[in-house]
């Protein structure tokens, strides 16, 4: 077993004993140790980018706003010039021009002078704030009244207030989002720099699975597998490969994988990592080269029979055949692995129903979620065979710690959507 | 006004008086009275479902499991032949058989037989449990003593346990996550009948605005709500088509508008929705056809000046100019427009501090999400201007209600996370 001097030699330098079941930190970090994958970059214009990984900070090449700008609708003014102004006793100032959208203001506002702007327009030279059109009356075609003072600043925003030049606006690794589209068109940024999205190879192997349009025969189950991990990969920025259902053949599966690792830069494989006679996964996994199989087992509930490897620098995972066990198991392990900084928002909610759990085991359990009178309230979904529709059903995964013998009906719980 | 007709109809019909700013519910009711928009079907492949809404319900065509089945590893067995056995006296079991994974199991589990089964293997005829391999001491090649009793249906899954034929498994207007796929991939449903994706024509309008990638003169921004509207469309299942910024034009923009109008299936235009002299838009949009403007006002803020109209059945949105203004909008009213059935989870977190609110007005205040000591708090991101980059630094709005006066630090709110 070529995995078996790898893992002593980790088991020894990480403090970690790869012989037994790992923890998911355990199981990330000894991954980690090895993959080598540094995407390529490509550059996409803004109307491609949602979704796509910067993979290189990117800083504003211009101040935002790029000139000082009202942000009322009324009058540029001196700030001076209405210092004492009241209902009873205006300010009174002459209009010597008007501030036309898009275009810079000529001339200046001078003492006792006002232009009329809008909200966006430019402060002219000169003024220093804007008095709001409320706040004004209309005496004649050229005089205001402005019935209350401004300060110096009022009503304005000053060049690169929101964002100074070279300001890093977004960091390596972020996923672009709408609003983060926005702040780079706002600045002028039209083109940005992405990761290559991650190719991820997905098999099926089991000779008992068949494909999904295929009649179904007595004792065969038809493939989930290949359309929840490409979903999954989808959904996480990837892209995925499928590559079908591969029976339980040494030979057939040696080679569909060969072939995934050489077009992909992960592979998936669902179904033949539990312990039974049948199992070819770990074996042919173990073939595929150094330093191959790090793990087998994770302290997980579903998941337990995960197998970690990594192949000349490539994740290649073991996920279990149960489908819910292995939609469990990409969220906690590949997800964090083709899209490593996605935001993971954990939520804390009330769980309606008592439920031990081993000790020594992560346990997931999936939940609906729901407002009970202002609380949110996680309701188990449980399922006798806990086929997929209970993950139709649930809108995310209470975890119970590993340390903890079970939670009780009313306890806080953390949650992970989904 | 063509819209004011109309307005005063409803107003008289609905209860509500169209002439004063609306609710986001009261502009929901009043645009849907108007939406005559039934998108044709498509249908698709499992591969291409991801994100796309189901405009039918599906149902099972087969059983799930199709046969009855094992969830151990173990010996398939009659519960009786193992009645009362124990450690000390345990049940001799003659192995007369073999389960093979992917095919029916010929012959039949007689008195005092048992054959061998791995998990998922299809319960052979005559067995009506299965022991697990735990429970059994092999004594030679064709004997095993089970060591502990079970009870019919032990360690099985039966025929429909998880879903009968012709069950719905999931409803018309569900938006399909990678769990959806593989239950349908489950019941060997390999294309569904989705909606087609809306089409929504997504306009800038205003004179100082440039499109991103041109050089910026004074007083001059650049286009952020072509990018922000695109890529919401997007994230909500449509397809966004952008027609870029047109100047405060009458007969531009109404050329703008009326071909979105006829290419898509909503249009949003963003720019020219406050009150200043320059707005063109309401014009525009009232002059488009019945009902036109609906509502001009919203009792949200940001957000106020929205317009919402209706053209030939087809939703005509005014958004404010300013870029966060118009998203919050979007997420108010266009997304339950164009993505009606979508999931919207809301939070309850702590907030950090006390913030003010005008009674009247439903308020959404950018927050970034974070557990402190186990309780989900939200800090308000405020910023001068509030440009696009408090939305980059949020993951939420929160929402201070219509007749509420504020809140104060340490309240929980309620807040929509995006």
């Amino acid at each position: 077993m070529v995995g078996l001097g790898i893992r002593a030699r980790l088991t020894e330098v990480m403090g970690v004993d790869l012989f037994r079941v790992l923890t998911i930190e355990e199981a990330l970090a000894v991954l980690r140790t090895h993959i080598r994958w540094t995407p390529e970059s490509e550059e996409v214009g803004l109307v491609k980018a949602l979704g796509r990984v910067l993979d290189r900070d990117v800083v504003a090449p211009e101040d935002v706003p790029g000139f000082d700008r009202s942000t009322m609708d009324g009058f540029a003014v001196r700030a001076q010039d209405t210092f004492g102004a009241t209902e009873g006793l205006p300010a009174y100032l002459e209009i010597t021009g008007e501030v036309l959208m898009g275009s810079a203001p000529g001339g200046r506002v001078g003492l006792g002078q006002t232009y009329r702007i809008a909200t966006g327009g430019m402060i002219p030279a000169g003024a220093d704030a804007v008095v709001m059109v409320e706040y004004t009356e209309q005496l004649d075609e050229r005089t205001i009244g402005v019935t209350r003072p401004v300060a110096p600043g009022d009503n304005t925003v000053r060049r690169g207030d929101d964002l100074s030049r070279d300001a890093v606006l977004l960091d390596a690794g972020h996923r672009l989002r709408p609003q983060d589209i926005g702040l780079l068109a706002a600045t002028g940024v039209s083109r940005v720099s992405v990761a290559r999205q991650p190719r991820v190879g997905v098999i099926t192997s089991g000779d008992e699975v068949i494909p999904v349009d295929a009649a179904l025969a007595p004792g065969q189950v038809r493939d989930v597998n290949s359309y929840t991990n490409g979903a999954l990969v989808e959904v996480n920025g990837g892209i995925a490969r499928r590559y079908g259902v591969v029976g339980d053949d040494f030979e057939l599966l040696s080679a569909a994988v060969r072939r995934a690792l050489d077009e992909n830069d992960a592979v998936v494989i669902s179904g033949g990592s539990s312990v039974g006679k049948r199992d070819f996964s770990a074996e042919v996994i173990n073939s595929m080269g150094e330093p191959g199989v790090l793990f087998h087992g994770l302290a997980v509930r579903p998941g337990k029979p995960t197998i970690g490897a990594v192949v000349d620098g490539k994740p290649l995972i073991g996920l279990p055949g149960h489908p819910v066990s292995a939609m469990v198991v990409f969220e906690l392990i590949v997800k964090p692995l083709i899209n490593p900084k996605a935001f993971r928002l954990t939520l804390r909610a009330r769980i309606t129903r008592s439920l031990s759990s081993p000790p020594g085991k992560e346990d997931y359990v999936r939940v609906a979620l729901s407002n009970v009178d202002g609380v949110l309230t996680a309701e188990p979904i449980l399922g006798k065979s806990g086929l997929i529709v209970t993950m139709v059903r649930s809108d995310g995964l209470a975890r119970i710690p590993l340390e903890s013998q079970g939670v009780s009906a009313g306890d806080e719980v953390e949650v992970i959507p989904f």
